[in-house]
């Protein structure tokens, strides 16, 4: 029966596909947890167990998500001289302490007043509300409680891992020459302020989600924010000495070790199935688990694409497989699918992913040239594949528009660029961005922490 | 109560071991994701929990299987020469994705054409079904669907992410001197086409599953497999330059990097739970759920005994514990436990294991003295305790027999290494599969990839 | 409604903190996994369902403790010198293998004898009973098994990798200088006696759990009984040659990898989501998700809190920040919160944490003042601040006192020391304890493996 329902769809020509290949049926993507009617049929699943599968759900998501602040760790510490190892691992796991803490004491709420109440509120006194603790403790009418859906934690705990993803693209483009201070309060401004204000645009259901505007799990909303914020800091803390010399060159400065480097990319590629899984927000009915597999899948399969892309594009231009190359193409096609993971058939997930990893071939050079130092390529990936990603939306989502996609990749880019501009020249202005050239040369390692990363691993510091 | 029962199924005598070790009762290895009817008496599940968590049990799991290639990306990375680490990493995220891209494109539909239908089919334009999509979007007349016991898309990536486990396999073996292009053609063909046709024998429901073969999470159709494919492209690539000298010498070229092998090794003993967790294919049932506890404290155990038995062996052989051997023994215990890891009690459990870790010990030399480089020691961990792993299921699996289990190692042996040494044969004449003396020299990082793994540390290249 | 909630919670002053900070409902710790009474107004979840859900619980959180050791090995790998990092790479993969079959052997049986009965007992026969046997295999009459809420292995599954993870705390402390043989032999006893009987106490429904006394995940049960048995360690085995001076100079002897050490740090982080979150040792009602949901955010607020507490006391004190105080500040603030991770504010799991990174930044140094020689600052991290946050339980379980708390911590500390400076000194007596003098200056590594952890990397060996 399901075979022959193939058999017919098999038929329709390839120059449908725009159509065929997404689903029929649009999903709303900021759906609540609630039973399906059609599914009632069925025996349906008791509002208690709801409750529970949406909480497990936000809980093993986000430790995924959380578990990727190793995976840029160890990218990022790959990639940069050995002389910035030990900063890059400093910066990845301050900055995850720095945005929980801020999204706790601020962002969460300014993102979504509407939707929590009682998170927030500028108190420093909140938790769970009082009928939740009664419902842990095994009080009496928690029903409220249950029928909401999820614990509140649960879901900040799966909001803040994002918040601190968003943090995390920035450190690798403009490593090796920010000081670490102006880097951690640029970060506490980000958190607390400039990406919450953006995400309750769409996620907080703000204008451009009333627009028609769609980003299932944040191709613009974290991975462009991330790399906006990215971009602005490495045109205002400059290249790193050395980087560009005269006429145009350009000085490779491999990073120290790739074996670290291809460590984070799978780790971050393991924690998007928690970030793009995780973002149908719901395991409480069949269709929801039925959506996540979908993710997975598409998840799994753009990541595949990208990597693919890359390997075939490299060996044909060059002839030689760049290695850092193909980790980015991977993480490109990752980002690329985080727009719209759920409605793409699988090939087109992959096509999508394989998008991603030819605009990284093609936009790192470009960078180069002009004379941004994007020490991991984070900008190629996060930015450009995440805006990639945003467009592609209507491929498979027909309830998305390119217009209104595009309207909100401007928004984003625009809010996000100048404020983190403004953010970080102010910065640099007060207590500036950059080590002296003196301690560039010497690393930041030895300055900022006074040690080196791989002490018996012959000299590190070299002008 | 229970502590009675104990105490009477103690007093048999240990002659009775074999029968005593396992379950009484036998458990179908492909069991569907019904509710058993004895557990009608207690409140059951409701259809569509099953759906759920049948569903969610393979996304979890798949998760941690598609982890697994961080363990070997990382278990290589640390066993080869500095020369050939980048290449390795390349050629571990290359392989992932080339494999799954040719199990979506070919191999789930010629290994499990009767059960799928609507993957595969060889039509490029696949996904789930209007059913499953129409159940996503919360549509009528769904309740066929979750029925159906769970999300395609997830059965789907449960089954890719051990494609790409068995070609894994193969790059360790034949590293530091196969080119990228011949093996990245090999997995293509592998993945596409070899491991599929022989998968359909036993989980495609064909000839040896219908004889009563049993191989539950696939000792012998995931990792013989990747093991005799990985023994026929060492014969046809040959050892590495310098490895075996004159008068049977045998020159020992040590990892560059004991804790990321050591790394690898618990990479993969975590991804492990799910890889034998996600085989019982089912979360839906009190039985299944206690089977999957079963799994994992078995799986674990006989990862523990692998390493102890190793590191007794050691001990007592050579007064001195080689860690590489010990890491190698945590895995033959894995891969020992792995084609019956439900019934056997624990402490047998720990016994396949341990005999897993005694395999390593006597044969990775052996396969030395044979002058066979084998640079990871694959073949030992995954074809010889493969082996092992699946001749012991008859100890604790009542429905099984040694005479039927050794037709299903053979069949799989003499079918996986002549196709593979076909294959590679044909890439060899057509274009060759080792580098050049002069580049492998140099190292394949230099000439393939154009890049060094650890650039500031120290020169690589060496002849 | 719930905002307004809120507000009214708000206006309570501040002055009245350590109440409101805390959940009025004090937490049964051991709370059996039952449907909470006011729960089944809403449609409550079936027993089956409960017995699926706890049983996943233990193992998905399980999954994350074993996963831990990956953390330690790598932690420990990072923070030696390159001559030893093979030898704790061994240790930490043996001893997580020795302490799994010696809790299978004896351990869990000491531990919770009235709890498990057919697990232990000596019998080296056992495994699950009969009627789970049943229940798997699809048998009759086994509504018995599921009202007993979970399959015994997944408890026994979770509880055995936090016995492992108590060893590994002592492998840091006293690395570089500890042969191996003696190491694992003080392991074994730990592992199989020492902790499961101090375990037994309150876990097991012993004197201190009828006291009173209150340790949700281990921060003394676990964290200090290893930190104490470190302590005794490193006393009677002595320090590093040349690590203390003449005249109280203390020489530093900086790890080899920070980028190892960082990772092992977020490993050990994303691990402790299922140490602390599988406490709860059930998921079978809204309660207890809510009450995970809880853990969860606590948990990675006070590794934040412990982050950014070493981070501004360093900048301050030192105008430097040392990356290897900042991942021990982590670490403390995980400790500080296991004892109590369920009933604190947000806020207030932030400020426990802080707490455990100022423990660290000054407890650390006093060690080496005391002479004792701690590789890795376990005894900081496990030890000191497993007591602060045992003593701040009281904070926010209105169920504890400070005396019944400081009597628990004190017994622990009683039991576990001197049992550890018998079991070591008797060690040393018999075998002795430490490398020779030539021994450790050419490494462990070398005289105990018989290899370089990075041979390409350098001369390893020096005196």
């Amino acid at each position: 029966m399901l075979r022959s329902s193939l058999t017919a769809g098999t038929k329709v020509l390839v120059a449908a596909m725009p159509i065929l290949l997404g689903a029929s049926a649009a999903l709303a993507q900021d759906a609540a947890p609630e039973a399906a009617p059609a599914v009632e049929a069925v025996a349906a699943v008791s509002t208690e167990a709801q409750f529970i599968l949406n909480t497990f759900s936000f809980l093993v998501c986000g430790a995924l998500v959380m578990w990727m602040t190793a995976g840029f760790a160890m990218v990022e510490a790959g990639l940069v001289r050995k002389r910035s190892v030990g900063a890059q691992c400093l910066k990845n796991i301050g900055l995850f302490a720095i945005a929980c803490i801020m999204y706790l004491l601020v962002g969460y709420n300014l993102m979504y007043t509407d939707v929590t109440g009682y998170i927030g509120s500028f108190t420093f006194l909140y938790g769970p509300s009082d009928a939740e603790l009664a419902l842990i403790g095994g009080g009496e009418d928690t029903a409220a409680v249950v029928e909401n859906g999820y614990a509140v934690m649960s879901d900040w705990f799966f909001q803040v891992v994002f918040v601190a993803t968003a943090a995390s693209i920035i450190s690798g483009t403009v490593a090796e020459r920010i000081k670490i201070g102006p880097f951690f309060l640029f970060v506490a401004i980000l958190t607390g302020f400039i990406y919450p204000i953006a995400g309750s645009w769409q996620w907080g259901g703000g204008w451009l989600s009333e627009m028609g505007f769609s980003d299932f799990a944040g191709s613009t909303l974290v991975h462009s924010v991330g790399g906006w914020a990215a971009l602005a800091g490495a045109i205002l803390v400059g290249p790193r000495i050395g980087k560009f010399g005269p006429g145009g060159r350009i000085n490779p400065m491999p990073g120290s070790s790739l074996p670290l480097a291809t460590l984070g990319t799978i780790i971050l590629w393991m924690g998007w199935f928690g970030f793009n899984g995780g973002s149908q927000l719901a395991l409480g009915t069949a269709g929801d688990a039925a959506a996540m597999a979908n993710i997975f899948a598409n998840t799994n399969l753009a990541a595949c694409g990208g990597v693919v892309a890359v390997m075939v594009l490299m060996s044909i231009m060059y002839g030689k497989i760049d290695l850092t190359m193909v980790l980015n193409g991977a993480l490109a096609g990752l980002v690329a699918i985080t727009a719209e993971p759920l409605n793409p058939s699988p090939i087109l997930a992959t096509i999508i992913g394989a998008v991603g990893g030819v605009i990284i071939v093609f936009t790192v050079p470009l960078l180069d040239k002009l004379r941004i130092d994007d020490v991991v390529g984070a900008v190629s990936v996060h930015l450009f594949a995440g805006v990639w990603g945003t467009m592609a939306v209507p491929l498979s989502n027909g309830d998305t528009s390119f217009v209104t996609q595009a309207i909100g990749v401007v928004a984003y880019g625009v809010f996000t660029f100048v404020c983190s501009l403004v953010v970080f020249g102010i910065i640099k202005m007060i207590m500036g961005l950059r080590l002296s050239e003196e301690d560039e040369a010497m690393g930041i390692d030895q300055t900022e922490l006074g040690m080196e990363a791989y002490p018996e691993f012959g000299q590190t510091s070299a002008a």
